[in-house]
Order: C-alpha cells, then structure tokens, then sequence
C-alpha cells in the first residue's frame, strides 16, 4: 500500500489480516489531483507510481450534506486548516447534520486497475468526542453505531462500520479469489 | 490566456490592454493538483499545454489568516461548496478578520517560463456586500481602498488594487521589454 498516512496503513493491514492477505507498507511522493470523486484522485496516483509488483493507494473523503459534500476529496487541507472546532463552527445552527464518508481503494498490477469503494452516513456530532481513530473521527457519528463518535470507538469498532474496511474488505473478497 | 474563467481572462486582458499587450482567449482541458503554493499549481499547468505560441496560466487564492490560509489554493471549490454565507459563519465570533488573495501569472514560451505574483492584503466583510467581481469579492475589503468590498467597485477600481491586477501589470513590465 503506497500511502503517507500510517493510521490509513495500520487500518487497512488489520482488516486485510483477517482474510488472510498481508499488506506491505510503502513510502511514495506522489501529487494529488484535484477532482471531485477520490476514484479519480486515485486513478492518477496509481499512475504516477511504477512498481511491479501488485499495489494500491486509498483515498477518502468526509462529506457533510448541508454543504453540498464540502470538504469531500479535500479533507485533510480542510482538517489541517480549520481544524475540528472550525468544522463544528461550520455546522452551527444548521438542522440537517447528515454527513457520510467514502473511501476507494484502487488497486493495480501491471495494467490492470481495480476500484473499491467504502461508505459510511451518520451526523456530525455537536462536540469533539473522543481521541482513537485519526481526521474527522472525533466528530462522526455513524448512523449503525450506539451514539458514539468513531473518535470513541476502539479500533476494532470502527473497523466493523468504516467505509475504509468496507473498501478494503470489498478488494479483499476480490483478490482471495481472483489475485 | 488559457483559462475557463471569463471573469478572470476579461481583468487580464483589461491590465493588459492599457499596456499595449493584446491578450487572446484560450479555453483548455487540464487538470489542476493539490499544492499549497498557487505557483506550482500554474507551473503543473503550463507543462499540461502544447502550444508553440507564448501563452500564460493564472492561478489564485483567498487566505483567511485565521484558519491558517484557508481556503487558499481551493478556493473556487470551498467557494462552490460553502457559498460566502458560509464563510462568513465560519468567521462569526472571530477577532481577526484579516485576509488577502494571492495571485500567480505562469508564462511559457517554449522552454521559457516566468512567474509573476500579485497580493492585496485587507479583511473579510459581516455580510456580502455588493455584485460586481466574481468569487470572494463581495466579502474582501482591501487596506487600500474606502471601505468597499471589491465587489462593490466597479471593474476600474478593483483593477487599480487587485491582486490579479498587479500579476497582471508585473508581467506586462516584463514583456514589453522582454517579450
């Protein structure tokens, strides 16, 4: 998995661990484009990494309905930016809390290219609740849950709701059978 | 100029033309990457386009000092997603109320490329106030002019102060002696 982010990693070895596949982590400069759908996003950093032994790059979003899916593929500038309160400050006096994320993993090996996609809806909580979890955890709250943020719930909790372990679970089944 | 923003091609090509430089219209597909710095943005861009002719890409951001210069280089996606109502919530309650916009004019003609930048400093405005300009205008009051958003001035007087302007004029300086 070529990524930057070691909570990404860590994530997707312990669910990919549980299907018997063993991920390797690899450290990769790559640019990002700017596109609306993280599958696009994903696409071109496949394309920039030349490897040939099979790989696969992760990228999320958060999507907060109200404002029309803002931060979406920019989440981290935003998080790195304005930060959770500012996020909540965001949300302030605004009803519909309907938030989800999405995460595609793309996989590739020699010219072949697969996508899998993860989504989680829930709300954006009134509080910063919680410190598991990484990015926009600590003010998630999925709507499968029992009112807790991602950011409370231990690893392997939020593991059984992420959108992150549904994409990685969805390629896992795939590559038992077909990798 | 290759650009898919009129608003943007009609303010160059007036600084321009009071320089003698006539500045055609370019529309092109290319995509543009994450990066903190609009100039490596612009940079990516012109290395996107075959064109045997000297051509110029613009890039431009708003930065709220606040949130760390946020949105900056994603502010016509912040902008389509959060609308300035929501900018302004995001600055309700918050003392420094200072912004500026960058702007960064990428030449290439052949192997040549140049860099050219432009800054206004100034604040962000309690409401959004008047409809001339384009993007953040109606919420950027700049230190030098009467109190009035850009969006208030007409195109003449946003020209004298604007970030885009001054680009604009410090490349035209350097291509009618070098061009």
């Amino acid at each position: 998995m070529a990524t930057s982010n070691r909570h990404k990693y860590g994530e997707a070895r312990d669910v990919l661990a549980e299907m018997g596949i063993k991920l390797e982590y690899m450290e990769v400069e790559r640019v990002e484009i700017q596109a609306d759908d993280p599958a696009d996003i994903a696409s071109y950093s496949l394309d920039q990494i030349q490897e040939v032994k099979p790989f696969l790059v992760e990228d999320a979003g958060f999507y907060i309905e109200h404002y029309n899916g803002f931060p979406g593929p920019y989440s981290s500038y935003v998080l790195q930016k304005v930060r959770l309160p500012g996020v909540l400050k965001l949300m302030e006096g605004i009803d519909d809390r309907r938030a989800s994320f999405k995460s595609v993993v793309a996989y590739k090996h020699g010219e072949e290219k697969r996508f899998f996609r993860g989504f989680v809806t829930g709300s954006v909580s009134l509080s910063v609740r919680g410190t598991g979890g990484f990015g926009y955890d600590p003010i998630f709250i999925p709507d499968e849950g029992d009112g807790s943020t991602f950011g409370e719930m231990a690893a392997d909790e939020k593991n059984a709701l992420s959108h992150r372990a549904r994409a990685f679970r969805s390629f896992g089944a795939w590559f038992t059978g077909n990798g």
